[in-house]
């Protein structure tokens, strides 16, 4: 967390620091273009937020804005009263529109805050059925997004419901301004220049991904309780931070906040055993303690304390889902592990620590990978899969080592932190 | 409106009388069928209707509904801050997406309450151009409604923008009370059984558009002070009212509340002069006093005592903009006449008199429209055009006569009332 001495302090009131949040967005995140359309996704409490992100886009040149708001209390009425049908089947119609805009050259923003417990007592199966078709039909709008055939960025919004679940003692009003207020300090919100203090930060990522990829590791070794697992590395990777040129000739920054290094694992090279050191907090369940051991890059034993048979069905989603599409290195000291807060949701629990994710990998993750094709990047290791889920594996106890191609083993991070 | 003896009175709660306006939208407007996915427009402020009638029509076996919300702030953020590119810009994917979704039988419902002022103090020229892009980009969906290949409703939610300026003397809340009031009063909400009271009324109203269409009429004849039109039925013209049978074999009521019957003109022959009874509320402006000499069916004159200047700009949308596409008869002694009050919206001032449309015909106004294609219509006298405006020429004051194809002359109304 920026200290004292950089920020502006706790005098900014509320509606000032949505202002700045909004700037953020689509300055440092989108880095919009003048003329360009921009679609968001939101939850529909967050719509203080969206205004006050419509008029920015809108002074910085956008042509359009069109928010798709979800409403979770619509989303409950469906898994409580719809008919059996209903959970097969998605609003197709929407996600290619989606799709068709960005192929258009629309920018793509999605403002996260959703109820992290809101399907805990619906039919896990449903949930399945409905998250499978939602994410077939989501499917060619997210292959633009993670070849970054146009700028996006994702960024939070404390609701309520988000709020009550990340502060179960406080009351709702406490919990919400505990979220905020957390969210203000790890977005850098108060800091005198938020958007030159975001601009320095990804620079300090950059570098560290751009070192990274020179060394041309083979693979990585994580060593820990419960853990000892060689995460072999795709050829060609490239490891990337946050910030990403797009296709369309821009410059974005997809998650806000945002902590992480990151490349491609190689689908098959992936040995071991692995344990989480957080808890995985998926469409309502709190997988903890998960246990993986990999074979040959498959997932090939899967246990968890808790949510196992959540798991499972995680697992069970296609061919890819048992695989890796992400590997990531967060030091342990990082704001928002500093904060000491479980999320219940990625952008934030995956900036905690070094993390794996199973399914889709980015193409980005590749030299040259935006010009490759699907064959190409499979053949140099890249997984798919309609899922691409971030689970944490780092902690001030895990020591983390570069293994290079002749078999050498470099310290990279000890006791979670970066070894330099 | 209802007599006391046959409603319920006042006692009913907000909520109670929201959620009957909500099963009134789904059973006797949608008339949705198991298994449709329903897809409705909504002002955000129309969340509390929104989602009573998701759960409504989730129980009534919806198998997906996605509302698109609306934002009155956003639109006007777009007016002040955007680009000057943005004005012929529209959401094509999204309007393209909604025509899919009705082809693949999604029902349509859209909620109506936006500001009726809010673009008071915009560019008369941007708001023309906007109107114009959005228009050409929801054309393929509009056909779809038009023409009845899914059902299709519209009913009101009393968001307080509207509100404040249909009672302008008011406070917020007072104004909000007192527009819900007249809404439940003329949507039936506070009858013993609000959805047999519109089953019964639509009854009526279908009735009495069957005695008309049974009569062949040449043409009617408006006569009343600044009025004396002739307006000539198009060939094979059907009269219809509420109910409608669509393509996919369903019934819907597109209009809650509705209390017209109305067919289609021919476009070449409408002759004579025609002044507005009661103000068209057009995008902010209100056009009060217009006066129209139509020969061959075009409108070759036009003026206004108010908004002249923004009547000659839907004139010149395009060259259907200038013919009428709609002629409804309502008698005077309508609840939403009776209520004295203008509402700043079609849905509720069109039901206070009798009333022209000028744009875009409806088929279902023809005799097996249905199945007629576009040059069909058009040779038996269908109009074509972006827009479907209506404005009123009916009062206490107009008299109405059908004339048969050998010239005779038979009364309908007098004095805005129904002879028979």
């Amino acid at each position: 967390m920026p200290t004292r001495a950089e920020t502006e302090g706790s005098a900014l009131s509320h509606g000032v620091c949505l202002d700045r949040l909004a700037a953020v967005a689509v300055t440092f995140g989108l880095g919009l273009a003048t003329g360009q359309e921009l679609v968001i996704t939101a939850p529909i409490e967050a719509l203080p937020l969206v205004r006050r992100i419509t008029e920015h886009a809108y002074k910085a040149g956008a042509a359009l804005v069109t928010t798709l708001f979800s409403d979770d209390v619509a989303t409950l009425s469906r898994f409580r009263f719809a008919p059996d049908q209903s959970f097969d089947r998605a609003a197709h119609w929407l996600y290619e529109g989606m799709a068709a805009a960005i192929r258009n050259g629309a920018a793509r923003m999605r403002i996260v805050g959703e109820d992290p417990g809101l399907l805990r007592e619906q039919d896990p199966l449903k949930i399945a059925r409905a998250n499978r078709a939602q994410a077939s039909a989501y499917r060619p709008a997210l292959e633009l997004i993670a070849s970054f055939a146009t700028n996006w960025t994702v960024v939070p919004y404390a609701t309520p419901a988000w709020a009550r679940v990340v502060f179960p003692n406080e009351s709702d009003e406490q919990a919400q301004a505990k979220l905020w207020d957390t969210i203000f300090a790890t977005c850098r919100i108060r800091e005198v220049d938020p958007i030159a203090a975001w601009k320095a930060h990804a620079a300090r990522l950059k570098r560290r991904a751009s070192l990274l990829s020179d060394k041309r590791y083979a693979a990585l070794r994580f060593r820990g309780p419960g853990t000892d697992l060689k995460v072999g590395l795709a050829d060609d990777h490239e490891w990337q931070a946050s910030t990403a040129s797009t296709k369309n000739g821009l410059e974005c920054n997809g998650n806000i906040p945002t902590e992480e290094v990151f490349t491609a694992p190689h689908k098959d090279r992936v040995d071991g055993f692995v344990r989480s050191t957080r808890p995985l907090a998926y469409q309502g369940t709190l997988i903890e303690d998960i246990s993986i051991r990999f074979a040959d890059g498959r997932v090939v034993e899967a246990d968890a304390r808790t949510g196992a048979h959540v798991l499972q069905k995680v697992l069970d989603t296609d061919e890819g889902a048992r695989r890796l599409g992400e590997v990531a290195l967060v030091p342990a000291s990082s704001p928002i592990s500093r904060s000491g807060l479980l999320f219940y949701s990625t952008l934030f629990d995956e900036n905690a620590a070094s993390h794996l994710a199973l399914g889709q990998s980015y193409s980005k993750c590749f030299r040259g990978g935006a010009a490759l094709s699907q064959a190409d990047l499979v053949n140099r290791g890249a997984n798919r899969s309609n899922i691409h889920i971030d689970w944490m594996i780092g902690s001030s106890q895990v020591d983390v080592d570069g293994v290079t191609v002749d078999g050498q083993v470099e310290s990279l991070m000890r006791a979670g932190e970066w070894d330099s």
